[in-house]
C-alpha cells in the first residue's frame, strides 16, 4: 500500500505538503476538473469555509490546525463520499486508496503503526455534518486496537488496566454501533463481571478483570454475528466510516433534522483522528468550554471538565462535572494554556466559540471548536459586547441574532410577586417559564401532548431517544447532567424550557413519580419550571410578560426603569453607540437592562437597514393598536369576516334567508352602521399609516350551523315527535341549498361579491363612509379596498367599476376628498400566471400565501396537517410544512412570476404579502428577495419580522453568511 | 365642412383616391405611426382580409367593391372606434370630421345631398363585426329623410307613397332603436290608422294615410322623448352610428358571443351605405342566395326572394319567400347577373357565399356577401366537392370542417323502421333528431330545461329575445319563415335540431298549444322533429345511430352498404382521390354515400397530416374496444377507482375499517385477483398499444356512506328506540373519522398511496401480473402506471421506488421481462412549476387538466358550475366554461411551463393529456401548439379528437385561418 501512488496523488496534492494550502473551493473544484473526486482532506488542507464538503468539525479541525492550535493529526472523509454511499449503497470506487494513503500519512507523521504492537496508532471515527446534530450519530473510539495492539498501549501507557479497559470499551461501542448489537448484552455482561468479582463500579475491575471480560465481549460478538470481532484495524476503520455514514439515516437523525430543517440530502463527512486519551489518570482528563456563558452572555470561560475521563462522557452527563475554576485548581498549566486557546479563537472566529478538548498527561489537545449555540439572551448580548469589543460591527451583529431568537426573549415569565412553592433550585438550561403536567417518558409526553395536555417531561437524564417527548414537551426537567448535557443542549436547539441537574430529585420512571424531601409529585402533576433561573415549581405559577417585551410594547423608558437599570458602560460606548441614549443607573444586575439594550440597539439597527416595511393584521382597534405600539407600519390585513361574528352573525343570517331585493337590502342597512364604526375605529388607531380592508371572504354559510348537525338535530325530535319550527326548517333548506362539497374551492372571496347583490357595496360604503368622517374631523386615514380570491382581472374590474361609484358618491356628498386605492389578493395560481392582466385593474398586490400554498399544493389546511401531514415531513416530502414556511420552489416560484408580471404592467404597483408567512423568519428573507414592499403578519409577529427584514437586508448587501 | 382639410386626409389618404388601395395592416400601422387614427375607410379602401377592423360586412363589400361588383357606395367606421367608445363612453374626437369627408366624397360620387330635397342621398347604417351576429345589432335603413328631403324622394322616386311610407319607417326604426322608444307605440299607431281608414294591410294605406301616420309617429317621438324627431341628416347620421355601437353591448348580444365564444372585447364596425330600394314597385325585390346548399351542400344557387320589399322582411321570415327558380320567372335579367355574380364569388372566395342582394327598378346591387354558415354534412360535402372541383386542397377542405360538425354528424337519427305519427313536413333548418316535450315560450323553455326536462321550443317565429329559450331547448320548432329565418340561422351555428316554415301548425302561444289539423299539441306533450327531413312527429320517436357514426364505429365498407351507395362520380375522381377506394353503387340517392365517402376522406388526411397521437379514457375491456374501433391509438387513462364500485365497494369498506395490518392485507389480497382480471381484459383489448394506468385517486371515504345521510339514519332509530347495530355504529364513526371539510383537497391520490399501506402495491402487482399473464400467452401488453396528484417529485421517487420492486418482483417470478414505464399526472400547479424537479423521476406527464382548473382557478367543478359560474358567464368573467375549453392564459400557461421544464430535465420524456379537454377541439389545437405527444379522450370524442389533431397540424403549418 505504501508503495501505491495513486492517481488523485499528482498535481495539487503535491503542493499541500509543502504547507502551501490552496483555498477551499478553487482546489476542489480543480480535482473536479481532472475527473478524479478527492474524499479525503488531511486536516492541513481544511478550513472553515469548507463546511459542505468537510462538515463543521472537520473544517474547523483544519482552521485550528492552520492556526498551530495542539489538534490531534487526522484526515476527514468528505460529504460527498457520503452521498455517494446514500446514491449508491456502497463507497465511491476511489474511496479505498485515498484512505490508506491519509493512514500511511498519519503513521509517517507519528512514526506509529495502526494496530501496530508497540506504540500503536488508535484513531477515533467520528460523524461531522454541515450543520451540528449533538448527539444524533455515531462516534467509535479507540479504533485500531486487537488482541495484540491491546499489548503496545499497555506498553505505552505504561497502564495495562487502561489498554485493556480501552479495547473493552472499543468492543462495546462498535460492538452496538458497527456491528447493531443489543447495547444490554455489552451492559448486562459488565455488571455480571462487576457481581461476580465483587467490584463496587468500573474502576474497581482490575487489568484482569477487564481482560477477562474482553473475552466476554468478544464471545457476544460471535454470538450475535456469527463472526469473530475484527482483529484487522484497517477492516475496523472501513466499518466505522461505513456505520457513521448509516447513522446520517436514522429515523432519531431525521426526526432531529425535519426539526432543524436540515436538508437529508446533505449527508456527514467522516473524521478519522490520531486518539488521545483524557483518561490516563489524574493529570489527564477532558472537557468542553464556551468562551463566554452561552445561557446567559456574559463574557468569561465557561464550561465543564471531567478529570480522567474520555470526552463522550462530558457530554453524555453521566457524571456531574467540575467547573474550569475547579480545572485551575487541579492543573493550572493547561487550564492557561486553554484560556489562551479561547482567546486566540474567538478573536479569530468572532463570535462565542465552544470547544471540546482533552488533557493527555498534562499535554493539552484540541479536539473540536465551533461557533458555539447560545440562548436568546444571550444571543443579543453577545452580539452588542462583540460590537462595543470593535470584533465585528452593527451589520454583523444583526446576522447573528434570529427572529425566533427574538420571539423566544417575547414569551411571558413567572410573576416574580406571586406565591410558589419552590421544589428545588438546579441548573437553567434553557430559559422561558414553563407550566404543565409532569410526565415520565417519551411516549406518553407525546400521547398527552397530542390529547392537547402541556407537559413537562421529568427524566434521570436524557438520550437521543428522548427526543419525541422533548419535542411535544413545554418543559424538560432533569435530575443529571450539566448544562452541556443532551437535554441542555437539544432544548437550547428547540427554544424549550429546560432545567437540568435537579440531583434533589428521585424521579422513579417505573413508578411515574418523582420525590423531593417528602413531597411527592406523580404523573399529571401540575409543576412549573424557570428556564432562566433554573427553580422548580409545584403547582401552576402565574407568568408575566417579559422585559423584552414590555420594551417593545411599551417603550424603552419603561422597560429600563422596571429592570433596576445597572447597565454596563461597554454596552453603550461602542462603536456604534447610539449618543442619544442616557440611562439612569439603578439598583438591578443589570443583566436585564443590558437584554434591553441589546435588543433595543439590534432592533434599531434592523430598522434602519431594512427595506421591507411591516404591517400588521388587525381585526379591530384593539389588534391595531398593539401592532402600531409593537412598530407595525400599517394594517396589511383587516378581515372583515371577522366583525361578523357574535351578535352580528345573526345579521348575516338574515341576509342569507332573505327572500327579496327589500328583505335582503334591510339586512344590509342594519349592517351599515355596525361596519363603518368597526372602520371608524381602526382608521382612528391606525391614523396616518395605511390600512387594507379586505371585503368578506369565506362563504356566507360558514356564518350558518352546520348541516349533519341540524339534520341530526331536526330528524331527532322529529322522530320524537318533538315541535320542530317552521324557522329550523327553513334554516336546514338554507344550510342543505348553500352546502357546499368543497367550501374552500367554493362561492366565496369575489364570487359572493359578485353573486350576492349590495353586499360588497355595504363594506365600500362603510369604509368611504368612515374614512369620510375622520376627515372631517381632521384625521388622516388611509384605507385600501382589497378584493379577495381574485382569478381573473375581469372579477377586479366590476368590483372596482362599483367601489368606485360608491367612493365618488360618498366623496360628493360628504364633501371630502376620498383617495381609496382597490386592490387584490393573489391567492390563486391563476392570479399570479395572469397577474400582468389583472395588475391593469389593481393598484396592489397582497399575496395571500396561506391559499395560495393550499391551491397550488391541492390541499387544504383543515384536512391535511392532521393527517398525513406528520407521515409526509417522516418521508422527507417537507423538510417543514408549507403553511410554516413558504415552500419558495412552488409556492414562491408563482409569487415571482408574479411580482414580475404586475410590474410589467404596473411599475409602480404595491407589493405585499398578508399571509401567515409574513411572520416566519425564513419566508421574510425570501420576501425580501423577491420584491416585495411590506409584510404583514400579526401584531406579535412584528418584532421578529422587523428584525428579520433587517436581517435580509444585511444578507443581501453584504452576503453575510449567518453563522451565528 | 367641404372646405375642412382634416390632418388625417393627408399622406397615405391622398394615395387611396387613386385607386391605389395598400393593404389593410401595413395601411392600418401607416396611419398609427403618424399617430392621426384613421376611423372611416371607404368601400373602395377595404377588403376581406380587414376583418379585425371592418368587420366581416364592411371587408366583404370593399372585396365585392374591388371585384367591380354592383355595390351600393359607402364606408365603413372601424371596430376601434367602437372600442374607443366602448372605453370612453364618447366618439374619438377625430371620428366626426372622417364621417363628414366620406359623406362629402359619397354625395360628390352621386351628385346628391344627404337630406337634399331633389334626388337626396339616403343611407343606411348597419353593423358588422367580425364574426357575424344574425340579427343581434341594430340597422337603421333610409336616413337622411326629413321633412324636406321625404318631397325629394317622392319626386326622384316618382312615387309619393313610397316616399312616406320610407319615411315612416325612418321613424318608427330610428324612434325604436335610437331613441329607445317602446315599439308597440308605433305599431299600435299603425293599427290604429289601418282600423280607422280601414285599410286591411299595410299596402292598403296610401301616401295621405302614410302622412298623417307620419305625424303620429313624429308625435309619439316628441312625447316620449322630449324632442322632436331630428330633421338635420347629420344628426341622424351620428346618433345612428352611437346606437349601433351601443347595441354590441346588449344583452342578448352578450348571450351571443357567450354562445359563440366572441371577445365583448371586439366591438362593430358601422357600415353607411347609399340606399338602393327593393320596394319600388314589382321590378323591384330583395333576397339572399347560397351558392350552394347550406343544408344539404348540394351544389347549385339556392336562396330566397321577395319582390317589392325591404331587405331586413326577408331575414326576419315574416313573409313566406320565393325560391330562387321563382325570381328566375320574374326577373329573368337580374336572375341571371346574380348567378354569374354568385359564380364570381364563390370562385373567389373558394367556399360556399351568403349573399344579400337588392333589385331597385331592374338593376341588381349586391348589398352584402361572406362565407355561408352551413350544416356539418353541408360542409363535409361542400369541401370535398371543392376538392374535386380543383378550387381548394385536402388540407383547406381539413381546415374547413370542425370537431363540433364531426360530433353534430355522430348524433343518432330517427329509426327509420319505427312507427311514427307524422303531424307536418316542413323544412329541414338544421339537422339532428330531437324528441322533447313541447313549449311556447323563451321563459318556460328555460325553466323547465333547468328541472331536468328536454323541451322542443315551438313558436310562430323566432327573434333574438328568443334566444335563451333556443339555447335551453333540445330542438326549435316554427311556424313561418325560411331557411335564412332567424330560427333557422341560429339553430345551425348552436347545431340544435330545428325545422322551420311549418305552416300546418297554429301555434297560439297564450293557450300553450299547437293545432294541426284536428290535433291539438299541448305544452308538456311530446312531440319529435327531424332537422334532417323537416318531419314534426307526435310522441317519442326511438333513434338509432348516425350513418357517419356507423362509418366510424363499423368501418367505410358497412357503412356504405347500408347506405344504399350511389355515390356521385366526382366524390373519387378529385384531385386527392383515394385511388384504393371501390364503391358498389347501390340504390340509394346517394347523398348518405357522399356524406360518408366525405367524412372518410377529410379524416384519412387528418390522420396523415396530424402529429397528436389520440388516445382513449377507457377503465375496462368494453370501452377500450369501442375506443379502438373508433380509431383510439392507446389508453391515455385508465381510472382504476371506477373498477371498485358495485360490489367490490365492500372490499373497499372493509380495507377502510380493517384494525390492524392483517385484516388490511387480507381486504388487499380479496381485490387482487379481481384487480389483475381488469387489466388482463383491458391490456387484451389494446393489446400492442399504450395503456396508461392511473393508480386510486380518490378519498377512500368516496366509498363510504354519506356523513348526513348516515348519521341522520341512526339518530331517528335511536330516537325511535329502534336496533343500531355495532357496525353500524362503527361504519359511522369511521365515516366521522375520514370525513373532509374539503376532499377535493384532502387525502386522495399519491397521499393515500403513501398513507394507506399496500394499497398501490396491489394495483401495481395486479399490473404487472396481468402484463406478465399475457406476454405468457404471446400478446403484447404495454401497461404504463400513472400516479395521480404529485405535487412534489420525492412523492413519486417513493412510489417508483416500491413499484420498480414489485414489478422486478413479478418479472423474476413469472420469468418474464417487464418493460412498464412509470409517470405522473400534473394536475397540480406546483406540479406544474416544479415539473423539472418531477421530471427527474417521471417518464411520462399527462395533463390532468380538469384538477389543474380546480386548483388554477380555486374552484371546485361540483361546487361552482351550478352556483355562480352562468353569473360569471354573464358577467363576461369566462367566455366558455374553463371546464369545457381549456383557459389557456392561465391555466395553459402552466401546462406550458411544464413542458418545457419537463424537457429541460428528460427531453424524452412522454407528454399528453387526459382531462376532459382532451377532446375539445379548441383545446386540442392549444395542446398541439405547446408540444404535447397525444391527448386522450372519452372514446366518443376520439374521431373529434383525430380530426381536431389534423386540423390543428394544417393549421401551425400553412398558418390557415380558418374561415369556414
Amino acid at each position: 500500500m505504501e508503495g501505491a501512488n495513486p492517481a488523485w496523488a499528482v498535481g495539487p496534492a503535491a503542493t499541500k505538503l509543502d504547507g502551501n494550502r490552496p483555498r477551499g473551493d478553487s482546489y476542489y473544484h480543480s480535482w473536479k476538473v481532472l475527473n478524479v473526486p478527492k474524499y479525503v482532506y488531511n486536516f492541513t488542507e481544511g478550513n472553515k469555509d469548507l463546511k459542505d464538503l468537510l462538515g463543521g468539525k472537520g473544517a474547523n479541525l483544519g482552521e485550528m490546525t492552520s492556526l498551530g492550535l495542539p489538534v490531534p493529526p487526522g484526515f476527514t472523509i468528505t460529504t460527498e463520499a457520503c452521498r455517494y454511499y446514500m446514491h449508491h449503497g456502497y463507497n465511491p470506487a476511489e474511496l479505498a486508496d485515498q484512505v490508506s494513503t491519509a493512514i500511511t500519512q498519519l503513521e509517517g507523521q507519528f512514526n506509529r503503526q495502526l494496530g501496530g504492537d508497540s506504540e500503536p496508532l488508535l484513531v477515533s471515527v467520528r460523524s461531522g455534518a454541515k450543520f451540528s446534530m449533538p448527539g444524533m450519530m455515531e462516534t467509535v473510539l479507540n479504533v485500531g486496537l486487537n488482541d495484540k495492539s491491546v499489548l503496545g498501549l499497555a506498553k505505552f501507557a505504561n497502564d495495562e488496566r487502561f489498554a485493556w479497559d480501552s479495547y473493552r470499551r472499543l468492543i462495546q461501542m462498535f460492538g452496538k454501533t458497527v456491528l447493531g448489537i443489543e447495547g444490554d448484552l455489552f451492559a448486562d455482561a459488565l455488571e455480571a463481571k462487576k457481581k461476580a468479582v465483587g467490584a463496587a463500579s468500573d474502576v474497581d475491575l482490575t487489568a484482569e478483570d477487564l481482560k477477562a471480560l474482553v473475552e466476554d465481549f468478544k464471545a457476544i460478538v460471535l454470538r450475535e454475528t456469527s463472526a469473530p470481532f475484527p482483529q484487522e484495524p484497517r477492516a475496523q476503520v472501513d466499518a466505522a466510516i461505513v456505520a457513521v455514514f448509516n447513522s446520517w439515516n436514522t429515523e432519531r437523525a431525521r426526526i432531529y433534522r425535519r426539526r432543524e430543517r436540515i436538508s437529508d440530502e446533505l449527508g456527514t463527512a467522516v473524521n478519522v483522528q490520531s486518539m488521545v486519551f483524557g483518561n490516563l489518570g489524574p493529570d489527564s482528563g477532558t472537557g468542553v468550554a464556551f468562551t463566554r456563558d452561552p445561557a446567559t452572555g456574559h463574557p468569561g470561560a465557561y464550561g465543564d471538565y471531567l478529570p480522567n475521563a474520555q470526552g463522550e462522557d462530558v457530554v453524555a452527563g453521566i457524571r456531574n462535572t467540575l467547573s474550569l475554576d475547579d480545572m485551575a485548581k487541579i492543573d493550572k498549566v493547561s487550564y492557561d494554556e486553554l484560556r489562551r486557546i479561547m482567546t486566540t479563537l474567538e478573536n479569530h472566529y468572532r463570535d462565542l466559540c465552544d470547544i471540546e478538548f482533552t488533557v493527555e498527561r498534562g499535554k493539552l489537545w484540541m479536539l473540536q471548536t465551533r461557533v458555539g449555540k447560545r440562548t436568546a439572551a444571550a444571543a443579543f448580548k453577545i452580539a452588542i459586547q462583540l460590537v462595543d469589543e470593535g470584533l465585528i460591527n452593527m451589520d454583523t451583529a444583526l446576522d447573528r441574532v434570529t427572529g425566533a431568537q427574538l420571539s423566544n426573549l417575547m414569551f411571558p415569565q413567572f410573576d416574580a410577586a406571586a406565591p410558589k412553592t419552590l421544589l428545588t433550585k438546579a441548573m437553567a438550561a434553557s430559559p422561558g417559564a414553563a407550566v404543565g403536567q409532569a410526565v415520565f417518558d417519551s411516549p406518553t409526553a407525546q400521547a398527552w401532548a397530542a390529547q392537547g395536555h402541556t407537559v413537562i417531561l421529568v427524566r434521570r437524564e436524557t438520550n437521543p431517544d428522548d427526543l419525541g417527548g422533548m419535542i411535544a414537551s413545554a418543559g424538560i426537567l432533569t435530575a443529571r447532567g450539566g448544562k452541556t448535557s443532551h437535554a441542555a443542549v437539544v432544548a437550547r436547539g428547540m427554544g424549550t424550557t429546560c432545567v437540568v441537574g435537579a440531583d434533589a430529585l428521585d424521579v422513579d420512571p417505573a413508578a411515574r413519580l418523582f420525590r423531593v424531601g417528602d413531597v411527592t409529585v406523580v404523573e399529571g402533576d401540575l409543576i412549573a419550571i424557570d428556564g432562566t433561573t433554573g427553580e422548580v415549581f409545584l403547582g401552576n405559577v402565574p407568568v408575566v410578560a417579559s422585559p423584552v417585551f414590555q420594551y417593545l410594547d411599551e417603550g424603552l423608558d419603561k422597560a429600563l426603569a422596571a429592570a433596576g437599570g445597572g447597565v454596563r458602560e461597554a454596552v453603550y460606548q461602542g462603536e456604534d453607540r447610539d449618543p442619544t441614549l442616557v440611562i439612569s443607573k439603578g439598583q438591578g444586575d443589570g443583566a436585564t437592562a443590558e437584554l434591553i439594550m441589546a435588543v433595543h440597539r439590534i432592533l434599531s439597527h434592523a430598522d434602519a437597514v431594512r427595506r421591507l416595511k411591516v404591517r400588521a393584521n388587525a381585526d379591530n382597534g384593539e389588534d391595531a393598536a398593539r401592532a402600531r405600539r409593537l412598530g407595525a407600519q400599517g394594517v396589511g390585513l383587516c378581515r372583515t369576516e371577522h366583525q361578523f361574528l357574535g351578535d352580528r352573525r345573526k345579521l348575516i343570517e338574515r341576509l342569507i334567508l332573505a327572500h327579496n331585493p327589500a328583505a335582503r337590502e334591510e339586512a344590509l342597512a342594519a349592517l351599515l352602521p355596525l361596519q363603518r364604526q368597526d372602520f371608524v375605529e381602526l382608521f382612528t388607531e391606525m391614523d396616518g399609516l395605511h390600512t387594507t380592508v379586505r371585503l368578506i371572504d369565506p362563504p356566507l354559510h360558514e356564518f350558518l350551523p352546520d348541516l349533519t348537525h341540524l339534520s341530526v338535530s331536526i330528524a331527532r325530535r322529529e322522530a320524537l315527535g318533538e315541535d320542530v319550527t317552521d324557522a329550523e326548517r327553513e334554516l336546514l333548506a338554507a344550510v342543505e341549498k348553500s352546502h357546499e362539497s368543497n367550501p374552500m374551492l367554493g362561492l366565496r372571496g369575489v364570487r359572493l361579491g359578485l353573486t350576492v347583490p349590495g353586499l360588497f357595496a355595504l363594506q365600500v360604503r362603510a369604509i368611504a363612509e368612515a374614512a369620510a368622517q375622520l376627515i372631517r374631523e381632521g384625521k388622516d386615514p388611509k384605507p385600501e379596498v382589497m378584493v379577495p380570491l381574485i382569478g381573473s382581472y375581469v372579477e377586479l374590474d366590476l368590483v372596482r367599476d362599483e367601489a368606485e361609484r360608491i367612493i365618488r358618491e360618498v366623496s360628493d356628498r360628504e364633501g371630502v376628498a376620498l383617495d381609496i386605492p382597490i386592490g387584490c389578493m393573489i391567492e390563486l395560481p391563476r392570479a399570479a400566471v395572469t397577474a400582468d392582466e389583472i395588475a391593469r385593474a389593481a393598484e396592489f398586490f397582497s399575496f395571500g400565501t396561506n391559499d395560495l400554498t393550499q391551491t397550488t399544493w391541492g390541499f387544504s389546511r383543515d384536512d391535511v396537517e392532521g393527517s398525513f401531514f406528520s407521515n409526509y415531513m417522516e418521508l422527507g416530502v417537507f423538510q417543514v410544512s408549507p403553511f410554516e414556511t413558504i415552500d419558495t420552489k412552488g409556492v414562491g416560484s408563482l409569487v415571482a412570476q408574479a411580482v414580475k408580471l404586475g410590474q410589467s404592467t404596473r411599475p409602480e404597483i404595491g407589493l405585499g404579502v398578508c399571509g401567515e408567512h409574513g411572520g416566519d423568519p425564513e419566508s421574510i428573507h425570501f420576501f425580501n428577495a423577491v420584491g416585495l414592499q411590506y409584510v404583514s403578519c400579526s401584531p406579535f409577529r412584528v418584532p421578529v419580522a422587523r428584525l428579520e427584514a433587517g436581517r435580509a437586508a444585511v444578507a443581501v448587501s453584504e452576503g453575510a453568511s449567518g453563522t451565528a
